[in-house]
This record gives C-alpha cells, structure tokens and sequence, in this order.
C-alpha cells in the first residue's frame, strides 16, 4: 500500500507524447506527462532611502548567504503581486513597486526573474521564516563576497546603474552570463 | 496493460503533500506531485517599416483570430530566444529585438506575458504551421474586431503609446484588466 506524502521511487521516462514533438517526462504506471516549464522568481530591490534590504538564506540553496527577497511566482498571481508576497514571506517588508528593473533568463535551470525596482513602506522589516536574519545596508556594506545567486549580483548593480532613473528599459543578463554557476 | 500515449482517467487529487504548504494536485497512484507554476509567454509586436505582423491563428483557443507571434516560453529558452522562435515557428519571421514592450499577467491562467517591440529583419513571412495566414498592417487596417486575446489589444495599443520612444519602462495590464475573457 502506497504511503500519502511517500511517492514511489521515481519511474518516469524520456518520451515524446502522441501529438508532440518534444521529449517529455511521462510516467510508466500512470501516463502523466510532465510538461515541463519555465519558472518565473519574482522579486525586488527594494529601499529604505539610500538602504538596500538583504536577507540571509535559511534555507538550500544557498544557506547563510545573502539574497534579495524573491521566490517563485504562484499560480494565478500576478507578477507584481509576487514580488509583493515574496518581500513579505522573507522580510515582513511592505512594498511600494517603482517600476521593473530586471528580466533575467537563466537557461540552464529554466529560470525567467523578473525583479522590480521598490520602495519600502517602512523600515519595519523582520526575517520570516526562510529568512536567518537580514539587514537594510548602505551600497558601500554590500556582503559582496557573500551574495547567493550571480543574479543578485546582476539587480543589485543594474538598480546602481539606473540610479536617479526613471522610464527606463529593464536590465537583462550581462553581455555573455547565463546564470551558471 | 497500458497503451503508452493513452493515459489512463485522471487520478490526480488535491492534497498538501509533506513539507508544503498548499493544496497541490498529487496523483493518487504513484505519489507524483504536480507542482503548477504560471507559464511564460513570450511574443512580439513585429514591424517592417510602419506596418505591423499580424497572425490568423490556425489552431484553437480562437481558431481563426487575429494574434501576435507568440508562445510559450520552453524549458532551457531565454525569453529573448523564445519570442524569436515564436516568430519563425508561426510567421517564418526573423526578427531583431527592439525592448521590452509590455509585461502583462493573466491570474485567471496563471500566465506572465513577456511581449518585445522588434523590427523584421526582412519583410519576408509566410505562415507556419499554427497560422492561417498573415499579413502586415497598417495601424488604420488592424482588424480590431477579429483580434484572438485581450493582451493582443493591449500589446498593440501599448506599441502605440510609445511609439517613436525608446528605453520606456515597459507597459502593464491596462487599469483595473486582468485578461479575463
Ligand atoms: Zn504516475
Ligand atoms: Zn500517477
């Protein structure tokens, strides 16, 4: 008898469906085909006057290094909404959205981000519960060395470039980086 | 036995599996959790001089309506490389990417619209296998009465609006739209 919660070990297969043309993860008990997709992270830059939230990853991947708030988009959200939900679930931040600051593609594991430019409504931010601690810092106290995703690194210096910006096209992926790391 | 292509009746029920925190769509014979993510469609608002590419769709929703080039995004596809493979699969169009024109959400489908302003590399297309036929307007001809989906007003109205500008932030859902139709 099949435990709740305790999938059965793995038995899809590579295969192209009827009506198809791509290989597709179908599973050999069932049918299911598994229509992989793209997964869209939102999130934000988001700032207390010159001050840039981090927060500190508790969980994989990536645990103790600093991120901005940003998760995956859920399923009839809006992307606006997301980025909203995401600074809320990690840093109990409240946000005013500027305007899109990033649409970064990272290929390799399927990823579309889209990062917006905002405000915080206050500075009363705490960690939630992926979160072991964060912190608003001046440009200059960026963790640089410590910073979980090269695309962190990417919106942290596109919001630099667009400084004092407004009406501006949003960043993409620097000339030649996919993300990889 | 089970005929591979034939899936069996679904036997998918909602439950929160372990470790989660929603209601997810869990097959009941294997234990294979369906994670539901939005999906990515990626498209454009293709010009050759003033006129504008325009798709009959071939296929359903909205057989016989007017379209941009547009799809969705593919596993391991950048957004950039996906809105230009939507322009060869359905118009046989090369194009070269302009900006971000508008990103719009569709909640009710749990889709993120990522829609390019791009010029034809030449005014060479012809349809492809999803497309009726295609034509390139002019802004007075637009059949705004046979257009497939509301983004496609959106879209086109959008690349009104910033017509003749560049790095524009780009556009949203129209106040107070969400796509429904
Ligand atoms: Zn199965
Ligand atoms: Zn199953």
């Amino acid at each position: 008898m099949e435990t709740p919660g305790q999938p059965k070990a793995q038995s899809f297969e590579q295969r192209i469906p009827e009506g198809d043309d791509r290989l597709r993860r179908v599973c050999q008990d069932c049918g299911f085909v598994d229509y992989e997709n793209p997964k869209v992270v939102v999130g934000s830059v988001a700032t207390w006057g010159d001050k840039i939230l981090l927060c500190r990853r508790a969980i994989a991947p990536r645990i103790g290094y600093w991120t901005l708030p940003a998760g995956y988009l859920e399923i009839h959200e809006s992307a606006v909404d997301g980025a909203c939900r995401e600074a809320w679930e990690e840093a109990r931040a409240e946000l005013e959205i500027d305007q899109l600051l990033g649409v970064y593609s990272i290929p390799r594991i399927s990823q579309i981000q889209l990062i917006y430019r905002a405000r915080l409504v206050t500075p009363d931010v705490s960690a939630g519960p992926e979160t072991q601690e964060l912190d608003l810092f001046d440009w200059a106290d960026i963790p640089w060395d410590d910073i979980a995703f090269p695309s962190v690194h990417w919106a942290l210096n596109d919001f630099d470039a667009v400084r004092g910006m407004t009406g501006f096209a949003p960043r993409g992926n620097p000339a030649g980086e996919t993300g990889a790391m």
